[in-house]
């Protein structure tokens, strides 16, 4: 929804709300969708949102409570007595649950799980226990679970009267007594399937795809666009089902990692907070301690530069390409390392491809290379009128330039990612601020021969 | 599934085959899940692709087809019978079809046609129409239709009756005779109804989200995202429903796009190829224009150098700080430009807001900017011991850089949005080369002021 439309209906609640029309303040709420109402309660001023959040019918609030950012869960929660904040926490997924209770401060947490029904914070209690980046950090507790002894009929008596507090049955896991898992069938399966005295184990599907609670929560995402599923099982160590991870939090999950890849692949700090919600504070932090390193580590470009400022005061014209070296070195080492790095994150490559790897790159990287340096020294000669030996200077360092920032920005993510560092943050400026002085000692020194300076 | 279990496979399937034990084959492909099944057939020579892929059920058969790469899958097709290529397009998914249609060549692409049903082929040629970035080019038409006079049990009967061929009956669209989309309700709320006389238009949920034929494929998946949806309807112009977008579609479009914007991003043109899967040629061809048309803009810095080759000659230390000033000039540049880009490509921000983001961007730049021109001055003096007016000329340039850079950063996304090229290609690499420009101009003029040159 736009900003004007959300605008609009701010605008149209705050009249109905003055008004005191209760009633159609009510209809008009239920007929939005619970992110485009979240994204008016986000607007609302503080005072206003406990009386609107309690026109709103439990499920669809506890949908809006759910999408809300933190801070106005927190600012929402003050307005609720412990009655309705009691309906809110029974109404939430557990996993929402557990999130909120991550993110809100400990006053409020004591609240939160002084009203929850023993069960909910026992399962809130068992979710806390799993890192937030594993599986057992994004899972839910609140699936369909089968017998394989069960027959059709038994499996849809039992999800009708146990499946609507889940969070999904479109998929029911099987499972014998110690809740080893054994299988899973769609509620596809299981409506379409004509003989309603079938067991389920001659029904199920025995090769499940599952993760354990210690999967990494991309790597767990990244099952689902593989092979196309809407949630996948989550079992401990002796494969006992715990939980299951459903497509709603895989697609948030990579399209924040992405996110978060691309911040760190421009040299800032990730952050989930879209670029309003973030102060100027927040924005300065991410930026700056960045921008000072690499400021910091390109001073090795000026050591260089005055290293050699003889041989530039003999040959003043050097001076002229160097920006045209550097940034060509910078943007040849990003566009394999920002390859490199995006293959990595969506597992199409693995540290152990890196002679191959380094192979195509050298080839790559030859290739272009020379393509830059017969190119650069027409227009070196034709245009800029410089000398055949100058010429050949500036050429034949471009293409070991291309040639070395290729290799360079294949090799760092891949050694980043086998000694578990983050490959993302091995991308363009570091690459750049590397590469810069690998160029300038090549340009140099290629001057030197070339050219027979002292 | 790791390269070495893919090698396993391939090994044991092809002992398997010599042996003709065709019985323990098929036992065994039963066993992998179609994406798993679907690698080991990719590495397997052309000759024993249609032998195992005889063997294997119907409809596994399919969905390994489907996952297959267009070049395994032609080489396949050209090894099956007309008889067998029937089998496979009718029971692949019409969308799946469509996509096979769409890469095959010309020859391939008539068999296929001639062996499909005349109405499998009326589908497929139906969706051909719609250009393959839409949601008319992704969608599929396989979906459960219902009327909104039925009863919960008469649903139930359609579906049971006509539910097996569609990609999908987890949530069923509801429309009157003339086809207009009127309510979606998912098999869930279904088969959880208590009352089996309950009327469909009773229980449906009205305030359906549907995209049109024409909407962005981007666009489409984002509301996915932003919903939960397990799927979209897809209307035409008079909202009359003619298909619906799955989320296995949607979440390989986003995982491609946030790719094609990485390529983007750093001066590649995008691709969807695996990167093995790439020749050098391909590789070649979307990197070597790039940097050719980057290497050649970078003249324009070239040139202020050559024209203020006095003022250099005059304090030969100002050359020095050029790389350091025009990489940060580079890298604060990429760190507005990437955070626009990102927020544009997941509907967070919006052209309309630009006067916005130039406001915070030109407060955090100012902040970042004095934050670097005073670390530096101090380093300039302690560790440098550069004189305090050259000092001053490398930081005030860096203040003015950082905010110009940040600036443009921020500007030139927004402006590529509005005129609809796409922001990505504003990025770092193209930032980089027309900030250096700048940088340069506004060193040497700031140099000239303060140090009083010619």
């Amino acid at each position: 929804m736009s900003d004007t439309a959300i605008q609009t209906l701010k605008n149209m609640l705050a009249h109905l709300d003055d008004a005191k029309k209760y009633q159609s303040l009510r209809d008009v709420m239920e007929t939005l969708p619970a992110p485009d109402l979240a994204a008016v309660f986000e607007d609302l001023p503080p005072e206003k949102m406990p009386v609107l959040f309690r026109l709103c019918p439990k499920d669809l609030a506890a949908e809006v409570f759910a999408e809300l950012p933190p801070d106005t869960q927190s600012a929402l929660i003050q307005g609720l007595t412990d009655k309705e904040l009691k309906v809110v926490i029974e109404a939430l997924f557990v996993d929402d649950a557990t999130d909120l209770v991550e993110e809100m401060p400990a006053g409020v947490v004591k609240r939160i799980l002084s009203q929850a029904e023993p069960d909910t914070r026992q399962m809130i209690n068992e979710l806390l226990k799993y890192p937030e980046d594993s599986a057992g950090g994004v899972m839910t507790t609140e699936l369909m679970e089968l017998s394989p002894e069960m027959t059709v009929r038994q499996a849809m008596d039992a999800i009708r009267q146990n499946g609507f507090d889940k969070e999904t049955i479109n998929n029911c896991y099987v499972t014998r007594k110690d809740r080893t898992l054994v299988g899973v069938v769609s509620l596809r399966t299981l409506v379409l399937e004509k003989n309603e005295d079938r067991r389920i184990d001659d029904l199920m599907d025995t090769n499940v795809i599952s993760v354990t609670t210690a999967t990494d929560r991309e790597d767990t995402s990244q099952l689902f666009e593989k092979y196309g599923f809407l949630a996948i099982p989550v079992v401990d160590t002796e494969n006992r089902l715990v939980g299951i991870v459903t497509i709603d939090d895989a697609i948030s999950i990579l399209q924040d990692e992405a996110s978060e890849d691309i911040a760190k692949m421009n040299a800032m700090a990730p952050t989930d907070k879209p670029y309003f919600r973030r102060n100027l504070w927040d924005l300065y932090r991410s930026r700056a301690p960045w921008l000072l390193f690499l400021m910091v580590s390109s001073s090795f470009s000026s050591m260089v530069i005055r290293g050699y400022e003889d041989a530039l005061a003999a040959v003043t014209v050097l001076t002229a390409y160097i920006p045209m070296l550097t940034d060509t070195g910078g943007n040849a080492g990003s566009q394999s390392t920002s390859t490199i790095i995006r293959g990595l994150a969506v597992g199409e490559l693995k540290p152990g491809d890196i002679l191959r790897i380094l192979w195509r790159e050298m080839r790559v990287a030859l290739l272009c290379g020379l393509t830059l340096a017969g190119c650069n020294f027409l227009k070196l000669l034709a245009i800029d009128h410089i000398a055949a030996p100058i010429a050949v200077v500036v050429c034949l360092t471009l293409i070991v330039t291309v040639v070395v920032s290729q290799l360079l920005g294949a090799a760092l993510p891949v050694a980043a990612e086998k000694i578990g560092i983050d490959p993302a943050v091995m991308a363009s400026p570091l690459i750049t601020t590397i590469v810069d002085t690998t160029t300038l000692l090549v340009y140099f020194n290629i001057a030197r021969a070339v050219l027979h300076l002292a």
